[in-house]
């Protein structure tokens, strides 16, 4: 399948070139104090602005929500003696579509890359693969406006994962004090325009998200580090705990004033498990537990198969934009038309005691007094439909009324993740795994296995299943549950719940943003080398032949290498006389070439790395550059642009010592050399990419170029 | 000054030789399958164990101090009329005397090693810096007798630091199988018989350690993560989280036995800082704890300034094991009489209400009825006197009480860290810091600055200032103090408290632990290299010359090579025709030349990697192997021992980059090579741990060998 979109790598090593070294020379130990307190005060402005955009979309969506509910239900309640129920059906029908459409048309009309999660493209990004407009202020616009439309519309999604992605884009845009997409250059920080400082800064962000999503300060830590850091920095992740606190410190000190309990910070996340007072269970229990995890394994894989078959299907034959738009509609009707026909045919009828109090109650077609907790599940927002689920005393829900839930949330999950809408699964498929969780925990309690059963602890351990077998995420997810639950004594049942999803899951197949990540064929690089690879060494890995340049170069030889489009690297190596290699990249390499000729052209000022940071990141290609004959016939010193000291590896090192190497340090190129020193090849992120461990041993796969 | 003992470096890093890839190449999945879960196995052991080791020393604990104060408190009230205190107290500190007596003299004469917390060289092992002894079963077994008679014995210490070393000895001992102490080897978990699989074993251990001491799970993980680990590993991670999760628990399960309530799972750590309920503050109260923290910092730059001076006064005059002993023997009675004054010039008489039991509540000189609060601040062990710090009502404790017990306690604490007896610094802190943070609490509700002033919140953050400021940890102790109380919402003050702590005590001088390492001058590498130091290359750095070897080389000469003492290296690269270079270590040799002769008078076997982990980690010195004339005319192929593909840096290489490469991958050696390839030089850990930026720039330290 060809890549959907062009790839590139993102470099962890710092270039030390001789302007560099000239630049790090000037600096002042006060320069340096300066730049470190700037990294905290980026992060603690990426925690602030990640915190108040939650509240921003958590106060826009209830509002909404709001609205929607007071509208349909006045209705509903003015018509349901007249029989025409039908016409209130209507309404909230069309009101769902209306929002959904506006979120869908916004999305794939001015930035497609918003739509989903983004959680797939914040791990590729943290993983060192760039993708065209991921941190963009425009793709954060259409994200928020999105999100807020797909969960008002009542589609299956959840406004969690978003998050994620939002907090990335904010911490690289503070951290690169401008924005390309409103041409704006604020000149601040422009110390950290390059790829190590931004991908730092995206991890801190990306952090601050889950942190704000979930009131999990540890976990969005965590977060980031299962799925980005190789490299463990001590600062950095002190740093994005910091984001991660002042996220979730924002977030619920505006929230306190909203609930008109100002200063009791009592709601740290976007989602809120609420306390489970009586948080205990018995040794015996655990099995059981283990057992839904292996269920929300199971039930996972089979989500993510079904969701593989249909992203195919898409990219296949809906990729045009109205296409998108039109299957989001669908979607949109769907999802509120089948909960109703089920909600006709059911007849769970709970009391409306007064004791406790059901957010957006719905009597529905019960008797005065009453409310259809079927109904109630369904037309929620999802958020208050999980703590429903995981709060309710035993007997507030109907086993059939569960099981259906179940039955068809499980397709709608399933059809709206990969829609041309901003959504998350995270909310969906807690949603879900609550449901059947909650009613495993009703069945037991009825068959009296368990003397005491608690269907909502068996519901929260449901929805860890659930979302653990559709995700795969292990460390981090226990820690954003047991945070979100604020209860540590069901982190080992959590835990042991995730794994048991996890090992079951991974029989069948990938998590899903593995298989969407794989869909779009990013070289995305795995934690280790595939075992018993210790055979394969760098020879047969590396690309060859490598086009090398030496010290001096004739501008146009320089040109016409990187104007050659079959070329498939970036970097080049550089070869002097000692036989020494040292690469440099193409992306600053056309801009050398063009502040080169602008120089010869005026005979003025030497070039600096600021004239690189400012190009940064989008180096000028090639053909924009006019080169004359003339200048062509130049010759240009590359001595100042380039590592005199790149990592080398000799060819019969092995694919896991490369692997490590090239992850540890977060290499964008290795160069490989013979015995003499000689450059022989070079290995790339793809390269390493393509091998996997698969049934058959070793497998290679295609993937995009980078 | 001289290093106390001889040092090594621990290697992280796979020596991918001949009889490496041999075994591999015979690996099947199904055993690399039972490889992984063996290392489950090890680690959920290590957890159970290191879990129910912390039960034992609880409830030890328990039962002594119980029985001594039984006595005490019977022999005090009947003699308190007679006005006979006098003896009472004699008998006290007898008591006293006799515990630290036999903890102090087990130490000094059977296992110096497992004098004080045993943290600094859990950090230093993590490191990569070996220190003998520091894992063995002996070192565990004193350890725990030692920290019981300490704790009972009435000294300011903690039996929470050494919970840390334990767990890692633990792990260490399971992971390999056997035990040297004891001489028995289990022939089980062989191939995890090197120091990579080692190292992530005691990683876990020491999580397991922190988790069981402080029912802090994820905090433990991220204490590991911090203080060891540079390279992140996800299984890993996951793995030591296992481990934590088990460990937390195991002591959770059979402490709720104990006490009366099995499987009620309430009592995760050996200290439990209890719930605060009305977990809220104002924002005008985050200055206010901020500047508790500054005082944090400084007061602990004090204590660490008094304990520098005091361990070298120690280094150089109590170097004697007797006089070791004497010393702790005159802190136990110094630790008994001088409260006993105070509590004689004190009359901080409080009523003993029934509304709230007062554990251990002491009468003394106070009339019937009531109990003298400074004694029950001070006889009672440390753990529940900082419970009742942060949860007594307002008004429990007289300010002048708490502001005597300050000074006294941290003279106190300060003496006897460093003593040779097992102890940890953790709880002494906290409850220094617990006791002037609610002096302060105190002081404001009095001075009316804050309208809700609850004294137990100010205890809370005093002792996390107190503990911030003497051992300079952050991430991971702000985790572990928010999992100790079990509140989420204190989460961003103990940030903002401990952050402060740090730069203020950054400011004058290291931490704690630091300065321990530094005392013992060992290697111990930082996170990253000193900034301005890109102008440094390999070249100045490395060790030169360096001793080669061929590929095929004489044994006389191997031989004379490693029994020359003043060769300062284990490792040697091997130079062959292909001008490559290649390394292998003197440990290993020592093996090889050992078999080697072997096998050349009994013509036996091919070795193989089994028999270096059969040696390992105590490989025979070249010394005790006897070689004769003849054999030493032999020659040797060290083809199949050494590493064909050593990572290699060219000498121009910047010391930031070497830095990088060797903490990334947990480098042992890495070699220098010209431009021609030639092997021109060593890098070791020590040659990078010598240089620190201080004051006037960048500093070079003295460091032992390694």
């Amino acid at each position: 399948m060809k890549p959907l979109f062009s790839l590139e790598s993102l470099d962890y090593d710092n270039i030390e070139n001789q302007l560099f070294l000239e630049e790090e020379e000037q600096m002042s130990p006060m320069f340096l104090q300066c730049v470190e307190i700037s990294r905290w005060v980026v992060c603690g402005l990426t925690g602030f602005l990640t915190g108040l955009l939650a509240f921003f979309v958590n106060i826009v969506v209830e509002i909404l929500s709001s609205y929607k509910y007071q509208t349909v239900k006045s209705y509903i309640d003015g018509f349901t003696e007249d029989g025409r129920l039908c016409a209130s059906m209507m309404l909230w029908t069309m009101l769902n579509l209306a929002f959904v459409l506006a979120g869908a048309l916004a999305v794939a009309f001015f930035e497609p890359i918003a739509a989903g999660s983004g959680i797939p493209q914040i791990k590729c990004y943290l993983n060192g693969v760039k993708i065209p407009h991921v941190v963009r202020l425009k793709t954060l616009v259409i994200k928020v406006f999105g999100v807020i439309c797909s969960v008002v519309g009542g589609l299956a999604v959840g406004k969690e994962g978003p998050m994620i992605h939002s907090g990335a884009v904010v911490a690289a845009g503070i951290s690169q004090g401008r924005t390309t997409s409103l041409k704006k250059d604020f000149r601040i920080f422009e110390y950290f325009r390059r790829d190590t400082e931004k991908r730092d800064f995206v991890s801190a962000g990306a952090a601050a998200g889950v942190s704000a999503a979930f009131g999990a300060p540890v976990g969005g830590v965590l977060f980031s580090l299962e799925e980005g850091a190789s490299f463990w920095n001590q600062m950095l992740t002190w740093r994005m705990f910091f984001a991660s606190m002042i996220s979730t410190f924002t977030l619920n000190f505006f929230r306190s004033f909203r609930h008109g309990k100002g200063g009791e910070l009592s709601n740290p996340g976007l989602i809120n498990f609420g306390q489970f007072e009586n948080g205990a269970y018995k040794l015996y229990e655990i099995p059981i537990f283990m057992c839904m995890g292996a269920v929300g394994g199971l039930l996972g894989a089979g989500f993510n198969f079904l969701n593989y078959w249909l992203t195919i299907f898409r990219i296949r034959y809906i990729h045009r934009s109205f296409l998108q738009v039109t299957e989001a509609a669908l979607a949109a009707v769907v999802s509120i038309t089948v909960p109703f026909m089920l909600i006709y045919w059911s007849d769970d009828c709970q009391t409306l005691g007064e004791e406790q109090a059901v957010e957006h109650a719905l009597q529905m077609f019960c008797p005065d007094g009453e409310y259809n907790s079927f109904a109630t599940a369904f037309l929620n927002t999802p958020e208050s439909s999980i703590r429903s689920l995981f709060h309710r005393p035993p007997g507030s829900y109907n086993s059939l009324t569960l099981f259906f839930f179940t039955f068809v949330y499980f397709f709608l999950a399933c059809w709206t993740y990969g829609l041309t809408v901003s959504a998350g699964v995270f909310i969906p498929s807690l949603l879900l795994g609550a449901a059947w969780g909650r009613l495993i925990g009703s069945l037991l309690a009825n068959c009296g296995v368990s003397i005491w059963a608690d269907p909502g602890k068996y519901a929260l351990m449901g929805a860890a299943a659930q979302l653990g077998g559709i995700v795969r995420m292990t460390l981090s997810l226990t820690v954003i549950m047991v945070e979100a639950t604020g209860n540590v004594t069901y982190g080992l049942p959590i835990m042991l719940v995730l794994m048991t999803a996890k090992i079951v899951g991974d029989y069948f197949g990938e998590g899903l943003y593995d298989i969407h990540i794989k869909l779009q064929s990013v070289p995305f690089l795995a934690w280790d080398a595939p075992a018993t690879s210790h055979s394969l060494t760098a020879r047969e890995v590396m690309s060859s032949p490598v086009t090398c340049f030496s010290r001096i170069e004739r501008v146009g030889t320089i040109v016409d290498v990187l104007s050659d489009t079959a070329s498939k690297h970036n970097g080049f190596p550089i070869v002097s006389e000692f036989i020494t290699s040292e690469v440099f990249l193409r992306r600053s390499v056309s801009s050398t070439v063009a502040v080169f000729v602008e120089r010869t052209r005026l005979n003025q000022r030497r070039l600096m790395l600021k004239d690189f940071r400012d190009a940064y990141p989008r180096f000028p290609p090639i053909q924009s550059i006019h080169v004359s004959q003339d200048e062509r016939e130049c010759t240009m010193d590359l001595t100042e642009f380039m590592n005199p000291t790149p990592y080398t590896v000799p060819q019969e090192t092995s694919l896991p010592r490369v692997f490590k190497l090239f992850r540890a340090l977060g290499l964008r190129h290795l160069v490989v050399v013979n015995n003499e020193n000689r450059v022989v090849g070079l290995v790339t992120r793809k390269d390493l990419a393509r091998y996997r461990l698969g049934k058959h041993g070793l497998e290679e796969l295609y993937l995009a170029q980078t």
